[in-house]
Formats: structure tokens, sequence, C-alpha cells
């Protein structure tokens, strides 16, 4: 491949890249429905007409965003290669604070609606967050009576509605002290004393 | 008051019910932007020109729907008198299967949203069902380093998370082993062997 070729696809993957992250952010702040082409391509800083190019309408690129961050997601949740696992419950905890976060919060309305073209794409992040935590889930750790399965629907869902409360009331909730409450309640695991 | 004058504030009443009821669902069903003043007349059977005259305008109309749903839930976590307080964990377990409970899930979007009209009504709904939830832990019931206030978020979270899950994917949620699993985490209280 000559080298303009090459710099024309560098050119396109960065501008798909920036567009995809102006959605991101927009999605965040103002909700899916409420954002435009125009207010994504002025974020952006690239031509309205190019955004259809890309992902054909909206819906791709919402599902382009939303792709993105489950793979910004599994990645975290991925410990580089010969590094011992980070603690499961440090990682749903710094889960919270992610600025990502707050876009799968906001887009969750969308998701959970009959027919949404995301809703697929949420039911594969809870389960890549399950799968992450159970994965570090020590064999017999667990009380008598509770699943690896339950326990980490339990643990997700405590981090995403854990969000939800200091989201709406920050000055309420402690996430300090809620990290505390969990470590005394969770049995004790790799990369945990 | 003559029997004219009381049944014309019967039928105001009820008119205003049937709207609140009507917009609950719709919101619940289509989210609160999705959702016009025509499709509530419809639904409620009542003219459209009488929403305006009850509530204002949209942000009254959500803003009583939200305030219903509140006073549901709070009567619901208040046993009747004499009656022994149900079970925390069943209460919130429970609350998740609720119908106005869908609600919730789909409205916390908008409440979110910075100047959102029902963040405060999300701030006391969550206040309300933490309170619910605290005043039930007996003293000392709780593990070292976990804190009353702590442990009543990390219920309520795992109660919107679980939900949240629940919704995007039903089929991988397992609500009993959920309960099983919460159950056996937590410490013995009342109403609880």
């Amino acid at each position: 491949m000559d080298r303009m070729a090459t710099r024309r696809i560098e050119r396109t993957q960065e501008s798909r890249r920036l567009l995809v992250a102006a959605a991101a952010e927009l999605f965040a702040e103002k909700g899916y429905r409420q954002t435009s082409f125009i207010d994504i391509a002025e974020r952006a800083g690239i031509s309205r007409g190019s955004i259809p190019w890309h992902f054909g309408n909206k819906l791709g690129l919402l599902e382009a965003v939303v792709d993105d961050r489950l793979q910004a997601v599994l990645t975290g949740l991925t410990p580089p290669a010969g590094e011992r696992p980070a603690d499961p419950l440090d990682q749903v905890m710094d889960f919270i604070r992610l600025p990502g976060t707050r876009l799968f919060i906001t887009l969750l309305a969308e998701a959970v609606e009959v027919d949404s073209p995301i809703r697929e794409h949420y039911a594969r992040l809870h389960a890549a967050l399950r799968q992450g935590v159970r994965a570090r889930i020590p064999a017999g750790a667990l009380p008598q009576g509770t699943t690896p399965e339950a326990f980490t629907i339990l643990m997700v869902g405590a981090v995403i509605g854990v969000h939800a409360q200091w989201r709406v009331a920050p000055e309420a909730v402690d996430l300090e002290a809620v990290r505390a409450a969990l470590r005394a309640l969770l049995p004790p695991g790799p990369g945990r004393p």
C-alpha cells in the first residue's frame, strides 16, 4: 500500500474515533434522543455529512459508542499479562467513577425499552462485568446457599445501584464507606488478605 | 358543603388520579420525552385541555407521577399498625417486581441530568428507601467496619442494579437465587430467624 492510501485510512479511522468520542460525551450529557448530528459534528470538529458515511444512521452511531465502551470495560477487567488480577471489589467500585459509566446509566433507559437496538449490547456488558467478577471468586469462598452466579449479579447490581444513588445525591453517598461495607460483607479471595 | 359540590370535587380528584395513572404507564412504556398530552388524555379517557388545569405543564405532571409513586413506596415500607415489620430483604426484593419500579428505572436517566426537575424527587425516593431499610437493621448486627448508612446504600443499590440487569436480560437473572445470596450475606435481624 502506498503512503497516501495509508494516510487516507488513518484519517478515516481518526475521524471515526473522534465522532464516537464526541457522541459518547454528548449522549452522556444530553441523552441519546436529545443529541443531533449537528451537535456531534460540531463537538468532533468533523463535517456532519461524514456521520452517515461512517455509521449509517444514529442507531449505528449509538451501537458504535456502546461497543467502544464495552471494549474499554473488558480491557479494564483483564489484567496485563503476568500481573496479579486486581481485587474485584476495587475494580467494581472504581468502575463507578469512570467517566464512561455515566453514559451507561444515561443510556440504560434506552436499553430497557422494548425492541431497543442497544438492549443486546447492555446484556453483553452486564454479562461481561459478571464474568469478570465471577472469574475472581475462589471456589468454596461463598456462604452456603449462595451461587457464584447470584453473588456476581448482586455485586454488579450494587455497583450499578450505588452509582445511581451517587449520581442523584452525591452528598448522601460516601463511596469509601460503601467500599468498606462491601469488603466486610464479602468472603476473602485472591488479591485480598 | 352541598352534595353537588362534593361530587364535583370527587370528579376532579378522580380525573387527576386517572391522568397520573395514565402518565405513569406511558412514561414507563415510552419514556417521559416521547409521551405527549394527547397520548395521556387518550389513555386516561379525559379531555386533553384538563391536563394544564391540573398540573400546569408536563414537568408538573412528571412531578405528580413521581410523588405518587414515592407515596406508594413509603406506604409499602410502613407496616400496618400492630403488625411485625416485614423482613427488609423480602421488602427490597419484592420492590423489584412492583410494576411501578419499571417507571423509576426509565425515568432515572431524566433524574440524573443536570438541572433535572425530578432529581430532588429521586434523592427523596432513595433516601426514603434507605431509611426504610435502615430502620430494620438491629444495632450491632453489621460486620465490623460497616456503617448502617453504607450498608443501606449497598442494599438499595443492589435492588436498583439487580433490577436493571433483570430488565435487560431476564433469562440471565434468577431473582430467587439472588434473594438467597443476599440472605446469606446479611446479618440476622428482626423478622429473620
